[in-house]
């Protein structure tokens, strides 16, 4: 099958110009198909804060109000993709930047109200990714850089977390790709200790992920992004890496000793 | 030759949910093959206002330094370009936001400083709009939708003028299609007193648009749009026809007294 590497990017990757270059220039370098997903929540705090519009968050969930679903949908589907998909361009990767509505290529539902209203959060279901739609879009050369606001068929754009959404793309281009899931951040990968790079745990399996959940050892900003992770491999995923967005070109060519490598 | 309908509208169609819920039953009646595209100024400069960024207009043009540039990447391309995609894609129009950086679709050229600098404006010149990658999207079936920002392929995104851009499209679109390229706004069309809808100019050609222009019977604002609308039907355009947003559906259908019809 014909490899296919989704990378998911955080929003961060743009504020930093050696970041952005070393980026960029990785993924030039790097042959065969590639999807980008990115969210940009530290940019739309930012905008929030601009405008006086307080942003609620629980459990590092945004509370989506329709004022923040509007700012969401500025950064991450205006200022963050078309700018990504600009020097993507210059690069000459034929990008397409994309929302979920873009195409009806990825449906979500509106999260149920439970004890917390998360607003206009859009959760993804087992038939949301529309794969078909994306292929297309590879097959005819095309990259898509897809941000993380999505809808729900009726008219209603949803903002859906960007890893979650990476994972959900993963596991739905998986029947026709053998798919990589790269997940990059702001560290080398998963750390014993976030704050020192030399800590860095080459690889892990889901039992040990789980006893060092246990032991408190992987704190509680990466559980949804294991927990996603772990999800994809489990639903035959190839391959999952999470790394430094520094570090993508060794982390595509499957490089030793650049970011955390999952799997059993 | 198949024919293809180009829109250009404002950000306004969105504002007014009865102008918005007639555009859309139109829109979804009308057949054939159709490229929306839009601006927003009126929205970008709201938001201008709310972050405390003054807005410079020179002659009805925005003067577009890189703060505003982002204002209006967030408002054409993020909030109204994805808003219309989702409210299209509920009514069973494949639509696809774009904006020129997308595919490439438009390269445009930062517009060289004169008298006035305008900042990251983006000028069209004769090669700007790839008519074949949009001709792709109308294949597979899809409605592009596109937002007035485009790039110049250096990475660089730039802020062009939607009524020319539309004129551009048209004009890369005639050697495939019969195009009738339609500008709606919040006026009936052009009237002889822009106050009085009953003053609605029916038809009307270059050289009468000459002379009411000289006898300042067409206003200022009305001028760019009238020059690129002429433009297009001299460079072939097949119909021009500009009128109200709510009725987009008899213009679209060429019903009589509905919008100014131009031409000789």
């Amino acid at each position: 099958m014909e490899k296919l590497h989704i990378i998911k990017i955080g929003g961060q990757v743009l504020n930093h110009e050696a970041v952005l270059h070393s980026f960029l220039k990785d993924l030039q370098q790097v042959p065969g198909k590639k999807i980008l997903i990115h969210g940009g929540g530290k940019l739309a705090t930012r905008l929030a804060d601009q405008l006086g519009q307080p942003q609620q968050m629980v459990e590092g969930r945004r509370i989506t109000d329709a004022d923040t679903l509007k700012i969401v949908t500025m950064v991450y589907a205006g200022l963050i993709n078309k700018q990504l998909v600009a020097h993507l361009q210059a690069l000459g990767i034929d990008a397409l930047g994309l929302s979920g509505a873009d195409m009806n290529c990825i449906q979500a539902k509106k999260r149920i109200v439970g004890a917390i209203d998360y607003g206009f959060a859009g959760d993804l279901g087992h038939d949301s990714v529309h794969a078909d739609k994306l292929h297309a879009l590879l097959h005819i050369g095309c990259t898509p850089v897809i941000c993380s606001i999505t809808h729900d068929g009726k008219g209603q754009l949803l903002n859906t977390n960007a890893d979650t959404l990476a994972a959900a793309i993963a596991i739905a281009m998986n029947k026709r790709y053998e798919v990589q899931l790269n997940f990059c951040f702001e560290k080398k990968g998963v750390l014993r200790n976030s704050e020192d790079d030399s800590t860095l745990i080459h690889s892990l399996t889901e039992a040990e992920y789980h006893t060092l959940r246990e032991e408190k050892v992987i704190h509680q900003g990466m559980i949804p992004k294991l927990d996603n992770a772990f999800s994809a491999l489990n639903k035959g995923v190839h391959k999952v890496v999470i790394g430094h967005s520094m570090d993508i070109g060794p982390i595509l060519l499957n490089t030793n000793n650049y970011g955390t490598r999952l799997g059993n």
